[in-house]
This record gives structure tokens, sequence and C-alpha cells, in this order.
């Protein structure tokens, strides 16, 4: 899902997914166990959370910025949210007004029924046609993509909900997973290019739709298959059919759900991510081997590769680096003149265990590079020999335009630098970076096939499967509303 | 404007005005003049309130359930809400996210630009209209009628938003005063029997839009005249010009703005309101008079025509009943075995000025006469010797379908008996009513023209002067939305 | 009870009452009756409100800033204020958290049980004998005088509760009228020359004791009698006993209450306040009549003498001036650029009614005039030949120390200007005062007694009764606590 | 700190310590650096925040519920706690009113001055002490023990602050750290066993108390040693002065620090607390060894444990279960039917770790037991052979009275059960617990001294080092107010 307004990640290091979204069939306490399936999902979204019900008569909604532990867990809300049939939602966000309208799932009413959607990725057309429906006479009232695909339905000239919900699709491009609830029928659809996860699950005979399998442990259910790219399942009570009525492609899912995004614990495309990361920390312990006394990780995201790196060299893993988990979402750095102190606020090294030691540190990715630089200089200040700095994928150095909230190409450290003069911006010894042919490797390919790479990874390749029809208009185009996004 | 959901005419013993409207054009301090127009219009619509202004670049919009006082009045706000151009609406409203989304003025952006629409009235052809509109795929956000003109704007062929308004209001039928706000021009529209009022005002060369004078006053601003029936002003940096492209009709000013809605210091179609009151109350002690010691109203609305009655009659004018103006927006009665106390929440009487006397007591209407009869009951128990009813008005036998919140025909007494019964009912020595025609005399007119009323006087003869299209569809076809009310 | 900080009578034009207290013993609804008196006796004391009730085992207790009517009357609260017995407080305050810990009723528990006060006057040796506490050990955790009063009752070598308050009593001077209860009793004291108000109620058995009578009727209990000056009620379950521990003094009731203070439907020392008003009004006419066209009432306080004024003078009494009740607690103006446009956020002159006229404007009071010269010119503003302004008190020219929220003396125009000067500073053409002999004859004296005054009128003529013994250590004396109010 | 009414520690499977304090003396951000050192103590306390600073004139305060980063970090709340002192306290609290008159630091005011206290531990003869000082006439405000102290302060017949507070000191027992401010001096004492830690620090010239070392850390300040058992320091304009006023005694630090409650990265009484725990578990596999595939911690508190573990014992160290972060403060399960997935909320088992592996698990203890259980049966779900789990401390047998949280001894696993039978309860294969001599030895010690322990271990051996006077009057014994605790 796309928004217009601040981006989150122009304030973090991290690339960030912006959504994760669920949904159940059948169930008879399916609003409680959405809440539990988007809790399981928060990693994916944290600013804010939505679920719809329907309850044959009526649709219910309840929408909320914060956190779903905090909003949707109490006996009022789920009491509310009546009905045999639930998709929720979670996703970053701006702030005000303008948030508030665009939190998931929309709902739309049509002549035919209700309609709720909700959807992680990004439609790369979504200004070219909303242009085309504007004029059109459709009135927006969001500036999500999202409601490109609502109007669309709205307008196709098809019968049922699925036909115009195909139709509409089949208008655009993008990287997208949705899950959508009409009158008769839940239905998930993954983009042809499945760049987005969508994994299909069942409990005691409800069928679940979800992100991740995460959200399937959660509740206790089974993990069944992942929707497949290009499929189109629809739930009701027939039970499950599915369509594939979209022009075939070579599969590219995310590789950098692999590096970050994805729970450890959950089962991507077949892989466990667990699993995938420490294959990926050995990779990179034998591409990047050096002299050092212990493995430290940047916590938390760093740990997995760590650990392989750790085994893989002969090295001890150590936790020099405490991760302090009470940040909260509105800490503000109290003055300008100890703005400098900010970087203690999550992290903090343990003199103790670093003192004295020549040190490799692993992390995931390098975005900015700001937090390196602060976590290297917190290593060295607590008296480490050496610090060598090891990188469990390849250099970022591309946005991404699929749904990941990513920051400018120039505020891309890799974009800006080769790797020496990064290794003396973030203040290290060594610095080196996992190959692409090494990523693939631990996915269990040969290594990358460069005609037609086996997953998407244009953020550290270029290289970029779906159109960006958008994009090529520059940034002026993607104004999309008059009304002021601060109000 | 109409809303479905809980009406809260239900739960009160007046009619209820809907909402009071505002704008002004090329004013440095638009947001705020915009805010004091409000508070002096809060009288007509007290629960939640809007602006919208327009910078030239972007609209900011800032709407909040409660008082104008409460929530605009702030320099944060002020400050927010950018622009030389704005403008604003008080409304009454039920709860809960569905009212938010309800709140106006509604804002919609347009192949052409943005536009802002705050609306005092009622569509009386808004559903069969919706319908139409969602067949061919326009999707509707709220259960609000302005939104059928934002819809019916944005697919009509005409090119400028001035013909499109135009075009759109010729499809609907309804009593209807209304500003918007584009990208060119603040617009000003009345119905073509000009039955809700709209006024036009200048400061320092800015044009003002307001429901009443009393908004005028506030700001300092020149009274310049009412915009008549079937007119349309547009407000732009020509100046102002006028137009009238709406068949001509008769003038059918709704009377009971006169009776209660208008504030007492409004000049409304020409006349005082205060006076007015004075006159109907001069009028009724010539038409019901009664041996009696004092002439006490029922506080605050009775009190100038009680004025009026004791003048005429040559009885003492007394403040018998007290009335607690700290009752707050949120009372609620403590307990089931203390319900019976709730009247005296509001008003108390005053057992020194009653005990013993003959009371006229003086009211401006009688709708359900719940507040009627505990009103006499609390002057019979200080000892009143007798206590002699007389209306301000004419008997409410009807409800209101023109912007009005009145309880459905079953619950107004004076639809379910006759003046006697109503007598009984309520518990009075006597109890009388204004006469249509000395309704019409106080208003300077020889007597009611039968064939064809000099105002809208429905809601006391049952003379709809605008078709009630909608209404013929019994109240199943109200139910507009599939998403719950309550969330 | 007596505050530091910002007063609020700093940015009123008004005197305030700082309180009203309400108690009840013995009844089944003891919470809800306490909210519906305390909801009575807002007039008295808008910003906060307390009640605590006691169960016979625990004390239960509910403080909040606003209004009774929005924080007490839900089910929620009213079912948690368990127990038979129960006393109630409101009272104006500052902001904060400073204000929060002077919330009324205090409570403190002491060796032999718990204690809860509440309090309306002021202490006027308070904080000589909080120094005195301090100094043997005390904690105070408010700056609130009625704290005083709770570690003199702690410290206390008495053995029973009423004792021991006796005791605490009369080591203090000032005006006052409390309500306590304690594990046996409901006690009412107030101080020896009565100067603050405090009646007596039953309601089916249940004993009753309140500020004023409206108290009384809003739970429909009857008016037994006025506790008296110097007596202390003990009411417990073997009924009520009257002390009398003080020694005797003359009678100095508060004049100020039947200028301004007490709700016009309130029986206050045998008389009915607004009987007292309106023959204020008469009195005032006969004292200060002018030749003029109508009689106009300040809103809302001046209507009762500016009835009495027109009758006696046979000039009409009309509305000329509409006031604005839905002002809110938070109105801010909203730019420096409209501050002058302030004023009329809570008042309006009604052209129709004054234009070409000689206007008689009546007023309670003028405190620091500025409400008075705003008045002045929006009447003139609107077309007024001439303006007459009678004030229904004498000139204001002191200061009240005896629970009364008054600017000091330099602010108040009476002690600035003579009458004339204070005409020419409103911008009236002839400004005239109720003499003080006047006051006295409309309360049916046969005029005031300058030897020993029947009242407290001190506010007009600088006899305070009661010694000013921290008033006398000048301001700097009156900082009461080292924590910051604005924290 | 110990407080009346609902413990948290009845809802959660962990000891909870109560509060962490800091102060700090002469620096220009004495606001901000507390915010960011008590952001740093917040394992220590996440319910409830306080900070209190002196700016030579008045004392500033500001307190709330919920997290330091949430409530502390605006600019807002920063700057107006002026001053060049400022004194801080976290905690664990209930909830509702009665909680926020518990929230530290208190401040009292006396005839000398304005005094502060942030206090973290239990006084075991509180409940006795506050008899005696009420039946002196004390009036307390809170429930804290902390304002037993005040209070003995306020009646010292000692002169100086610091002599008063040695005086009040001498009449408790108990295990507590404090920190205080008063007009004169930043004040630090440590009860004479040195229970709780309190450590001193440098920064540019001003000096800093605080719970831990990582309060330190994360502003950047030099650890300059910790504040020894029984010491007072005093630091004023003259520097730090030190003192020892109270009786030697043996050294008795809570053991338990080292086990779960400091954070890793800390320096505690000359240990780095994660080497501690490495060690730890480095014992633990030589005392408990069993023939394994994998290591596995339950995240966060096993983590260094299982390093330690794996690391002696050749396995490899395994993240088979993950920790959710974002569980939020106020989840609250969705139903009583779903009730069983709660523990779900924060762990999930990792199948693709764990299926037919034998699995050493370990956790830091074992309180109730019953997330040890749930957290087996996650294990076993996913396919695990074998379960075996480790626990890197002795059976928790008895409860806390100096300063933590701990259910009581009927709820203690251990207390009920023997090792075997607790193996059966909880679901493994075998069950074995550090011994005690184990414990010491990875503290550096030959053993546990069994005539004079080293540390206070009284958890996990019932031997307690301080007497516990209240606690033999029994629970009805501490019902301290009449004031309900729910209101």
């Amino acid at each position: 899902m796309k928004h217009v307004g601040p981006s989150a990640a122009r304030f973090s290091d991290k690339m960030r997914e912006e959504c994760g979204i669920f949904g159940i069939h059948a169930h008879s306490d399916s609003a409680a166990h959405t809440t539990l399936g988007l809790h399981a999902l928060q990693h994916r979204g944290q600013e804010a959370a939505g679920i719809v019900t329907y309850d044959g008569d009526h649709y219910h909604s309840h929408r909320s910025l914060g956190l779903v532990g905090d909003h949707f867990s109490s006996a009022v809300v789920i009491d509310r949210l009546k009905g045999h049939a639930a998709i929720g939602h979670v996703r970053y966000s701006t702030s005000g007004e303008t948030l508030f309208r665009n939190i998931q799932p929309l709902f739309a009413e049509f002549a035919f029924g209700g309609l709720a959607i909700a959807h992680n990725g990004n439609l790369t057309n979504a200004i070219s046609v909303r242009r085309r429906l504007v004029e059109r006479g459709c009135l927006f009232q969001s500036t999500s993509d999202t409601e490109v695909i609502i109007h669309l339905i709205a307008i196709s000239s098809y019968a049922t909900v699925v036909d115009r919900m195909i139709d509409a699709l089949r208008q655009i491009d993008g990287a997208y997973s949705l899950i959508a609830l009409s009158n008769e029928a839940l239905i998930g659809v993954r983009d042809r290019f499945g760049v987005r996860p969508l994994v299909l699950g069942r409990l005691e005979g409800a069928l679940i739709l979800a992100s991740e399998t995460c959200a399937l442990d959660i509740i206790g259910a089974e993990f069944v298959r992942d929707v497949e790219p290009g499929e189109v399942v629809v739930i009701d009570s027939e039970g499950l059919r599915s369509m594939r009525p979209f022009p075939p492609a070579a599969s590219k899912f995310c590789i950098f759900e692999y590096v970050y995004f994805a729970r450890p614990d959950s089962q991507v495309e077949g892989s466990n991510v667990y699993d995938v990361r420490k294959r990926i920390g050995a990779q990179l312990a034998r591409e990047t081997g050096v002299a050092a006394d212990i493995v430290v990780p940047v916590p938390d995201s760093g740990v997995p590769a760590a650990i392989g790196y750790a085994t893989e060299s002969g090295l001890p893993f150590e936790l020099g680096i405490v991760r302090n988990h009470y940040v909260g979402r509105t800490f503000i750095e109290p003055s300008d003149r100890i703005r400098h102190l900010g970087v203690k606020l999550k992290h903090n090294s343990n003199a103790g265990t670093l003192r004295g030691k020549r040190v490799v540190l692993v992390d995931d990715s390098i975005v900015r590079g700001t937090t390196s630089e602060k976590i290297v200089n917190m290593v060295r200040d607590v008296g480490a020999a050496e610090v060598h700095m090891r990188i469990a994928s390849p250099p970022t150095i591309e946005s991404c335009f699929y749904g990941v909230d990513t920051p400018t190409r120039d505020d891309l450290l890799a974009a800006r630098f080769d790797v020496d003069r990064m290794a003396v911006h973030i203040g290290v010894d060594s610095l080196a970076f996992l190959s692409p042919d090494g990523m693939y490797r631990a996915l269990g390919r040969a290594g990358r096939d460069p005609k037609t790479p086996q997953y998407c990874d244009a953020c550290f390749t270029g290289d970029y499967p779906i159109p960006l029809t958008d994009h090529k208009g520059g940034d002026d185009a993607r104004q999309l509303s008059l009304l002021s996004d601060e109000d």
C-alpha cells in the first residue's frame, strides 16, 4: 500500500515492510483470530491496524493507530466485530487525519453489495489509472492506491464480485498480495510475479489467508500451502476455488523478505527464514572471513546470520551489544544539546565483552549507514581492538517500488560510495558484503541467473521486473491530493 | 443535512435545526473569522463542527465533535487552516465513527480541482438519486445527502465548477442553503423556495455568506442582503456574480425559524427575530387572554413571547422558572431509581414567585409534550393556584422533511390529541395555541393565504411545498449503508 | 477554600464564589443524590468537583476537573461510589497537577478512622497556623487551607472526631461553611459569623446539608432550616445533634450572595434571592431614575434587577443584549489581530431593539469594568441614542478575603475612580449605583447599621468583621509551596 | 517500594524488580539526562515514572503512568523540569488513582525546605512504624512505605536534612537504595546490607547516582564506583561527602540481580552481568549435562546462560523460540474460548529448528511454572524429540520481602513440588537446576558460605538476612488505607 506524505523511512535506518494482511472465513471467532493473526504480523507494520467483519447482514469495522495488542484486544472491540468472516491489516503510516482515512481495510459499497480490501504491496501504475478515473468522475477519498482497485471494481461491466475484481486487477501493474471480503466470499490474490507473500492455512475447517505462516502458528492453524503467483483463491460456502486469470510470469519473490522482513519462525516459499539467515551467515563467513576474536550481532535482526557466521568461522558468538526494547513509539530526543545521545536509546555496547577484542560485527543490511556508524562508535568507545563489519546481504543501491518503504536512492549509502569509502565512512577496520551469488546459494540455488533472476533483487541490482509506470513521471506526479497532508 | 442512524430528536423535546453554515472569501483571517461565525451559529448545531480553507495550493481541513469554542479556537488549529478563503459548518449528529465520516464540510477532488461543500437543509429525493449513482459505479463514503450533490458534480458533463454545480442541483429536490469553496470561488446557493436562510455580508472588502446575521455581527461585518430563493452567488477575485438558474417558485421561508430556530438578535428575511417573537406573544395574548396574576416564560425560548404577552395583557412578567445552563453535554441520569429527578437538571421552579399565583406559562411550541408536563408539575408542586399554558405557535402536527430533526408524527402530542385532551395530558387548567392567521399577522401579513401560503408551515398544516420523493418509499428505503452504524 | 496560584479572577470580570458543598446521610442513593446536588450548585464553582462516600468499611472517592454533568453522571462512577453517606464539593481552580491535589473533598486517615472534608470559605489565619504545624513536623500535601484543619484534627488531644474538629476550628479564624464525613457521622459547621451559607434539608428520612436550597429542590428534598452561625450539626444513626461550641458573634452573612452568587431560586437566610434582586432593582429605580425609553439587562445576572427597575419605573423591559451560552470552557481567542472581537463571543446587542433608544442598562455590579466598557460600546455601535448604566449594588472598592475570588484592590474600577470618572471610563451618559442603605432596605432593613452592620459588606465598605491575620504579612507570605504551580 | 493492592506478580510468571532510581547534581541538562537514565533503567519498572527537579527556588515535578520514552521525552516536559539537579524513578504499579498517588519520587515540604525521595527496595517494619506515626497525628497520603521515611524526617529533632534522614533511617529495617534531593544536596543511601544496587558516576564534573551502570552508559557518564552498603553519600556544591552512620553488617547483595533483574550490560558489584550469566550457563552445563542436539534459550532472559551452556557443552546454540516484542502493555486475551492461545502472543516455536531434535531448553528461573509448561508444549507440538529443561538458578522456594514483586510461597512451583514432580508437571524429559554452590562459583566464590552467605539468596534458601517485622503480622496487617483501592 502506498501513500503520499512524509515517508517513515526518512527517519529510520531500516527498509520497512509496509503491510501485513490476514483473513478468515467461516469461523465463529473470526474477529478474535484476526486480532491474533495481525499481532503475529505486527513486524510488517506497527503504526496502524484495521479489521472488517461481515455478519451476513452488515459489515463491522474497527480501525486504530497503534499496536494491535493495545487497540484490538478488548472484549468490547471483539464483540462489536460480529460475523463469521473477517479480514485485517497492519501498516506503517504518517500522522494526523490524513492517515486515518488511509487505514485499511478499505470498505466500499457497490450496487451488488459491500467489499472490504486489505492490500500488501504497491501498484506501479496507480497514479496514471487514478488520473483516468478522476476524469471519468470517480471521487477519491484516500491517497491509497488500494482505492484505485475499488473504483475499477465499481465501474467494471462484469456481473460478479470476483469477475469485477479480476477485471480491475488486469488493468493495474504492481507487486501485491491482497485479501478481500465480500457478501459471498473471502478472496485472496497474489500478483503474477508473486513478489509479496501470501499463504493459505486451515483451522477446524475454516480457511485462512495470511502474509506469513507465523500468523497461522499463533492461532494453532495448519499451513496448507503458499498461494501461488498470479493465483486468485475464492473461499466461500462451497469451499475453495482457484483461478489463474493473469498472463503467466516467472516468479520474482522479494529476496529481502529473507534478509530482513519476514519473521524468523515463518516458512516462506518453502524455506524456514531462520535457517536461510543462518546459511547466509555461514556463506558470509566463507566469502569474507577475517582474523578476529568474537562475532557480535547487531540485535535483533543480525542475530541469526551472526550465529551462522560464528559456527562456520569457529569464532565465539557474543551478545556484545544489548538492545533496549522499551524505546516506545514516541521517544523524542530531549534537547538539541544532547541529541547525539539518541543512539543509545536503543542499543548499548557491553564493555565487558568487547574490550580489547577483534570484533566481527554482523548486520543484515546497510541502508543509510547512520546506525552502523553510531554502533561502530559505541563498540570502539568501550575499547574494541578492531571492528570488522560483515553485512548479510549485497549492498543496497536502489529504492524499492514494490511495497517497501525505502529512502530515495540518494540517501542509500551504497549508492553514494564504494565499499572502501563506506568502510571509512562508518569507521570500521574492514567492511564486506555478501555477494549476490552467495545470497542465491544460501537459498539453495547454484547462483543468480543473470538473465532471469529467480527472485526480485532490484534493491541490490536495479533489475526491476515490473514496469515503474508512475515513477517515470517524477516526484511531482505523485502529489495525489489537494488536501494538505499535515492536517 | 440528513443522516441515517438514531435521530437526536428521539431524545429531545424540541425540534432541532440541523445545521449552520458560514463562508468568507479574500480575507487574511479567514479561518479565525469562520470560527467566530460558527460560534455565533452554534445554536443551529452543537454536536460537531468543521472548517475547510484554501490557500491557493492546498485545502486544509479540521473537523471535530463538540463545540466550536472547545475545538477550533486554539492558535495551533487556526494556524494550520491556512488561506484567504474558508467555509465552515456546525451540525447535530449521532455518535461513533459513522458520525465522523459525516462531519461537514465534505471535500472532494475532481479532475478540475477541489471542492468543499457545507449544507443546511435536506434533499427529498437523495435516496433515489443515490441509488442511480451507485448503479453507475459511484462509491459513497458517507450517509450524508450532501455526497449525492458531490457525485452529481463529478459526473456532470459541464466544464466549470459553477455549471457543474447548477447541473447537479437541477437534478435534486429539497430545501437547502449551501456554501461551497472551489479553487476559484466561494459559492452560495439557496433552493428555489428559499426554505432555509442564507445571508450576504461584507467585512473590509471581503464578502461573507452565513446562515444568520448574528454570524456577521460577531466579526463586525455589515449585513448586505439575504441571498434570494433560487439565487446562486459566485464570489471570486472579480467580485460577486448572481445567477438564477432554477425555475422560479413562490417563496416558502421556514416559519419555524421565527418561532424557535433563529437567534433573537438575527435579522431574518427582513424582520428582527426578537421583535417577531414579542409580536407573536402580544397576538397570543389578544387571542387567548385569561384571568391571571403573572406571566412566566419557559426559559430560554419562551422569554420574548412572554414579554410580548405580559406587555399586551398588562400582567407582570416574572422569571418563575430558573434554567441551569451547566447541564453539560453528557449528563447521564445517575440511576433508574432517580430517573424521575432528571427534569430538574435543567429547570427549577421558584416557589417564592409562583406560590398561590394564577400563572400564565408561555412556551414557543409543544413537540412531544414531555417537558411541558414536567414543568407544569414543578409549577404546581411549589403551590401555583392555576396554570394556564399559552403556546406561541400553532399545534405541531407534522414532521419536517426539510432539514429539521423532528420526531415522527406519532410522537407529536398535537397529532395524537385535540387541544382539550392535550390540556388534560400536560395537567394545565387551560391550554391555548396561537392561530395560523395570528402567526402570519405577527409577521406583518393580513393572514395566511390558504392557496399559496407565504411561508413553509408544513409542520403546522401538513402543506408540504416540495415533493417528498424519498419519504414515499417508507422507512426501509432509508437504510443507506451496509456498514454498521454502531461501529 | 483558598489556593495559591493564578487567580481565576485575574481573567474574569466577575467576583466568583469559590465553592459549593453538599452532604447526605443514611440514603441508599447517596452518590447519585450528591451528584444532582452538586449539579444544582455548579454556579458556585465550575472547574472541578469531587465526591467521597463511606460504605461502613471503606471510603470511595472520585474527583475530576470539569462539570459535574460531564464527569459524575455515568453509572460506572456512581456505582463505584458505594455507601449510604456522601459529601461533595464543586470549586474553581487553576490548571495542571497542582490543581488536582487541591480538588476537594480532602480525605485523611487518622488513628481513629477516616475523615473527608468539603469546605466553602477561607481561613484568614491559615498561613500562620500552617507555619506552626510544619515546624512541628506536619507534612502538607496541598496548598488548600482545608488541610490546616485536617492536621489540627490529627494532632488534637481530644478523643472523638467531633471534639477534635471543634478543637481544630477553635484555633482558626475565617469565614467558612464545612461538611465532613467520618466513620460515624455527617457533620456540618458554619463559622460563628455565618458568612457563608449552609442549609439543612430532609428527604425520605435522610438528612442533607447543602450550600443553597436549590440543591434540595433538585432531589425533591424539603428545606428544614438554615444551619445557624457558629452551629455544629452532627448527623448520625441517632439523628441530629446541634452544638454551639464557639463564642457567640453578631451575624454577618455575605451580602454579595444576594447580589450575584446565589441562584435566584434559592431561599437564603429567609429571603428568596430573585425577590430580593427585584426589590433591589426597584430601589435602584427610585434612587437613580432617569428619562429613558427602555430598560435592558446585562444578561444573565442583571435580569431580575432590570425587571424590578422596569416595573418600578414604568419603562418597557427589553432583551436588547443576547447571551450565547455555548461559549464552552476553553474558547481561546483565535489570533492577536482579532482579539478585540472576543467580547462578542458571549454577548451580542440586538440592533432592532436598541437603535435610536435611550437605554437604561442594568447590571449587578462593576468589578474591573472591562465588560461594562465593551457592552456599552456594543450598545452604542448599533445606534442607541443614550446609555445610562445602573448598578444593582454599591461600588465594589475592596477585595474579599472570605472565600470569594476577587481581583486585588488595584484592579477594582471603583477603587481607582469616583463615579463620574467611572462613567467617562466606560463611556456612558450617566452611571449610578445603589446606595448601601438602599441595599439594606431591599433586604427589609431600615438601613445599614453603621456600628454593627447586619451583613458582611466589606467589599463595599472595607469593614472586615473577621481579622485578616495572614493578609497583614503581605503577598510574599502567601507562597505556601516550594513545588512549582505550573507543573 | 511496597504498595498495597493487586500485586502485578499475581499475573506474571516472572519475579519483578519493582524500581529503578537515578539522580544527577549540578548539570545544566539535569532533566533530559534523568529521562535518559530512567529509560536505560526501564527494565526495573515499566508501569510508571516520575522526575523531580530543583532550580534553586522551586521544585518541579512530572509523573506519569507508562513508559519513560512515551511520557517524558517531549521538549515541553523537559523544559518545565527546570533546574540543575534532578532525581527520577521508574516502577511497577497497579492502576487508577490509588496508583497515581504512589508514583515516586515523593515530595514533601518541611520547615527547613523541600525534599524529594526516590526509593528502590522495601522496608520490613514500615507498617508498625506507620501505626506509631498515625497515632502521633501524622497524616499519610499514600500507601507507599517511602512516606514513612518522610514523616520520620519531618518529626526528627535533628537540625539538618542529612541528620534528619539518618535519624529516620535508623528507625527502619529493610532493603533499600534511595536517592533524595533537598534544597542543598543530592543524597544517596544504601541499606547496611547493600541488598539493592546503587552506583556513582560522573559526567563533565556532575556527579550521578543510579541503580545500574547502564544508566551511566546512556548519557556517556563514567562509572566511579558502587555506593557501599550502609554508606550515605551527600553531593552538594562542596563535592561529595561519604558517611557510614549505620551499624556495620556483612554485605548481602541480591543474587537474583545477577540471575534476572540487572541488564546484561551493567557492571554490578564488580562483575559484568552478561559474563556472570554465561559463567552460570557453563557451570549449569558442567553440573547437569545431558545428551542432546541443540541448546535453545527461552528468550530473552535465558539467552546468555544458553550461550554459556552451548559453549561449555559443545552443542549448537539455536534460536528455536522466537519472541514477539510487540505485545504492548494492554493485550487482553480476546475471548474465553481462545484464552489458551494467549501464550503464543509472546513466543512462538520455530518448527524448522526444533523438529526431531533433542533440545536443551535454558531459562533463568522457574517461578510459577506456567510459562515453562506452555513453552515446553509448544516445543513438543512442532516435533522436538526430547526436551531437557535446564534452569540457570536454584529452585525458587520463598518469596522476597526486600523489594521484589514475587508470588506468595504457595504459588511457587518449587515450593510445592520436588524436582522430579516439577519435571512431570511441566512435561519435560528431564529438569535440572543450578546448585547454590554452583551459583556462588559462577560469581567467583569457592562456594556458598552456609554460616554467612556472601549474598542475599533468601528466595532460594529461606535465609532472610533482615528481620521481617511486618510480615509476622499476617496479611490482614497490611491493609494500610480506608480509601478503597479500586477507585
